[in-house]
């Protein structure tokens, strides 16, 4: 039932985002935790915790596993994570004495938390993608349009006139800088999760570092100790996320007055009224504000969670799991937005 | 794509709710819309505005129109709201010179706001049945269970023993008078907006209080002034949404401690674990923690969207479409898992 | 150390509001706490909980005491309330065997609670003869301006034109209806706390009832069961209070578009600029809007304390503290800030 | 008036911080600004921008400057910044014809975001030096405990046993790479804001470059263009507070619920009770969850302040003038109370 405003039947055309959507539909999660499932039977095999033959059948198992995914909804109603009911399935998949090998050793939260952060990476990846198609934009813009004069306002008022060029570097700047910091984030900031039940890996003894590390290398992680009580990882993604679309809303917001005021911007297409049809409404530049303020909300989500009480918190995590896939998605839309925005303009400022 | 965790393949099992979900999708949007487009038909040629033969052919048109979804994503991507794509369509159902005399005198904010008032009154109906029912069951539970001892806690340390009437009478207050405010608000809080384009109903001249008046009592709201840019009434109704989630987290919480801390309660069902056959978590009090605290985020954006500038503002009004649908299911979430964690708990406090 | 701009050396002259920083400072809380320890005794007395004579002594030993303001913080900094110290002196002031009987049966939410409940009655009925005032003059200003023509915005684009008068109603008006719900508060909605260690009241036998209904009579607050673990009825009170100040937001993010258009308004004062002597800042309307932003975000955490566990919970209830008397002197400010800002209006819209 | 609960005259032995608070105090900031304006004036003539005579007189001025808080308090109401009435006071102190040059160049935002950049950098190096002290307690208390057993908890369920060495270092571990971070910051992520009226340094022709390089090097701030509608790097500073006092936050939290459950902790010191003199209230503890949530309240106004309309906008630098200092006090309360709370640990987990 589409009913939220980012994947409903016709705001979406406003508000979704298709291609990061689809980074965190159940089919999207249920690959990555194969990938997971997967990497870790490898990973063990190579290092003796489980033996060739059991990883080969758990291999050839998942590969044709086909998720059940009434059972999974049920299973995740009872249990408050799909880990259990997923697990049954994947072990009923490869069945004989391979089956209980399959997850072993490892928890819900290890499966849930590796998931979402190669998911996490792709996004990152395609945010960058998009970050630079909109400097692009900008930069081209500036040639363009740089050289003409704008009046510079403070505080709501005129203060004294500025170039083009100056107004498009506000805009362009902090998206050069996000760049550098997604491209540490891919670098670094994302991490395999891999702790057993209680974050110690007490089922695979002193292979325990060797499997962790080997896993990490084999899904291109990062391999550092298990952070399930420590999500300070996650709040820096969304961080990263939430000043994006907070810097395309300052963007928004300062076209909008533009086109308010009039007389300095033209902009192709535009909305329309339903009651005056000589309106053009800067509807573009207004969502980017909309959304910058949407992921200022949620960030604060993901900072409550950090109260995340001892090995693992259910209320916390659950938490998380309503905030970032929407997160993801509204800086998605504010980046589709700010791209055709900056296309929209036809010129900006005036001849001096 | 169902991408967000309340209405996600899997994860909707716990988090999801739709009966409630219904009222916000794009079907239940299109017939509160086409509601208030017969209902201003009616009403405008009851006072003259319209001639009768021009509302005949516009509720004959209406009644076979069925919106073709794809022209109103494009058309919502293009305006930022779906009016001008709908009334488009609404006239080509109608044809002939009837045509023109949909939706006349009325703006995209009228029907909008119109329509989700509409939807949030049933919304109220629905959740006031649901704290009947949570409270009734907190009755029965009180009435069986309320004489035993249960230790009061209060700082995080054991105070001094309290009846179990006493903890379940501090879920159940809060509750029963959510119900009177419900009872009030479904009495006179979901009010008709009608202003046309600038909130001055300007093309209906000396007939707009009558017709105005008219159309409230069709739609069985409040007949008031416009309020398109004043948005307090819409803050109170998600007040009321999140301080409903507020209580139950507070209930969620407590069963939680009570299941951590042993030897009070007893629940049955809870939640399996992968890594830890024996354990039973306590995944509804756990998620109406979530949710609590899910609800007092957005809240803050419908306080925010209160600096609604000028005569209508596309940025704030925006960010409450994104807001209160999952506000309202968050809310309707917490209901269902409140309701049946009651039912769940078998024992409370301890013989004296 | 006055570090924040609501009570800073120099920005408290934008940001503060004496008259109600005065109901929050330490001077304030003692002066309502023996307010209620005074009305206990009396009340108890008169129930024949403690003996005339006890009370005497109490009325008398209170009378006279000057509590050690760097006793009660060492007390606070250790027990995490004043009241164990609070108590202690009051106790050593009274002295004699009526010593014990001071705060018999109470607790420290007891008189913390209430003390913030006798200094919230009265911010709420500093802040309705407030609301009076810049309704008076906002209809006074309608009564000049009124009829002259005003260009509307919706979506920031020029619309049609309205008359001055429509703008005005917009801003009045839900200033109007929070003068009536402040009028609803004053008469229900601010409450006795009163419990005794875990809410029981047990140190009074058969008496409890009694007494609460003659201390709530005694203190003018409505007499209700014990609310220390059910923070709803604070959670209203900020509602109203983050309500007005969006609404005043929306006022003053008007006044400084209309300011920053030019030609339909004209303001006296306004502020200066360091560089550019020509400008004349809207400052008033700015800052209404970062405190309606503000109060959206202290908001929030009052929601997030309704997850108040068990019967008193340390982590929610410190959280009120450091929110409400914050949101209480920002909503002074910003009507202080509106009522300036309305009487600054020389002109507005335009001759038709 | 001390009104809020961090500088309240008793609330404070709780909630305050002194050494902190102190940096965003009047006096600091005059002192910042002087520094700013002092290195303005010897930049400008060691570029030429000014003569060396009038650099001299300046300095000798403001050597003797001692400014007027009550004019400073009443130009800001004016102007909403203190900088037009900070800067006469400083010509009429320099006097002659130096007078008019200083602050040549330079506007309001120059000095007061270089003066919070200043500060901000000593926050940071006294929270980096806390940090240090807090994981040199945790590491001595893992050092004496951590071999001890203590039962793992997931989702508030008993889970299976940990060692206390492995709670100890996800308490530790955050903090650890928050030192990392802090040394990032100090690095690099304090910076210079110098941009003239409307951030082109017109003033300064082709010498803009070379001043404000030096005036960079001798505050010991980042040379970079200016930044005054960019407010990504404040975000950036208040995200790490957020951070680090939400890590905290579950060191509390899980305090707490050990106290709670009893049996696996022994603290000395804690809270009292009006009521129940047998109570230890875990107060350190449930504070860090308070502050915890507080700061994740208020960093979600920084990122609201990024839709920072135009050149400078009045109301988003408003609203971080009245969240900034608060952040950095809360942490700061909540770095001095964890480091309290580890000292107060005397006995962790159970013997093996």
């Amino acid at each position: 039932m589409h009913f939220l405003a980012f994947d409903h039947a016709f705001l979406s055309g406003l508000l979704g985002d298709e291609d990061i959507a689809a980074l965190f539909t159940a089919e999207a999660d249920i690959a990555a935790m194969l990938a997971f499932e997967r990497a870790l039977a490898q990973a063990e095999a190579a290092h003796g915790v489980i033996t060739p033959e059991d990883a080969d059948a758990i291999l050839a198992g998942l590969a044709q596993a086909s998720p059940d995914l009434d059972a999974l909804k049920q299973g995740t109603a009872q249990d408050g994570v799909v880990i259990p009911a997923f697990v049954k399935q994947l072990r009923q998949a490869v069945g004989g004495k391979a089956a209980e090998k399959v997850h072993f050793g490892a928890t819900s939260q290890d499966v849930i938390d590796t998931s979402l952060m190669l998911r996490l990476k792709q996004l990152v990846t395609l945010v960058d993608q998009r970050l630079d198609t909109i400097s692009e934009r900008l930069q081209a813009l500036s040639d363009r349009q740089g050289g003409k004069r704008l009046m510079g306002h403070t505080r709501m008022q005129a203060a004294i006139p500025i170039t083009v060029a100056a107004r498009i570097a506000s805009w362009r700047q902090p998206l050069d800088l996000y760049r550098l910091e997604a491209a540490d984030l891919l670098a670094h900031g994302f991490a395999l999760q891999f702790g057993g039940a209680a974050g110690t890996l007490e089922k695979l003894g002193d292979k325990a570092g060797a499997v962790r590390a080997d896993l990490a290398r084999r899904l291109e992680l990062e391999d550092v100790p298990q952070w399930q009580s420590q999500r300070s990882r996650l709040v820096k993604i969304g961080d990263l996320l939430a000043r994006i679309s907070g810097s395309l809303g300052k963007m928004g917001q300062d076209v909008a007055l533009l086109a308010e005021m009039g007389g300095e911007i033209k902009l192709s297409g535009g909305g329309g009224s339903s009651a005056m049809p000589h309106k053009q409404n800067p509807v573009a530049a207004e969502v980017l504000v909309s959304l910058a303020r949407f992921n200022a909300l949620q960030i604060g989500g993901l900072y409550q969670s950090l109260v995340h009480e001892q090995e693992r918190s259910g209320a916390a995590w659950t938490l998380e799991w309503l905030l970032l896939p929407q997160m993801a998605v509204a800086t998605g839309a504010a980046l589709r937005l700010a791209a055709e925005l900056v296309t929209s303009i036809q010129s900006l400022g005036q001849e001096s």
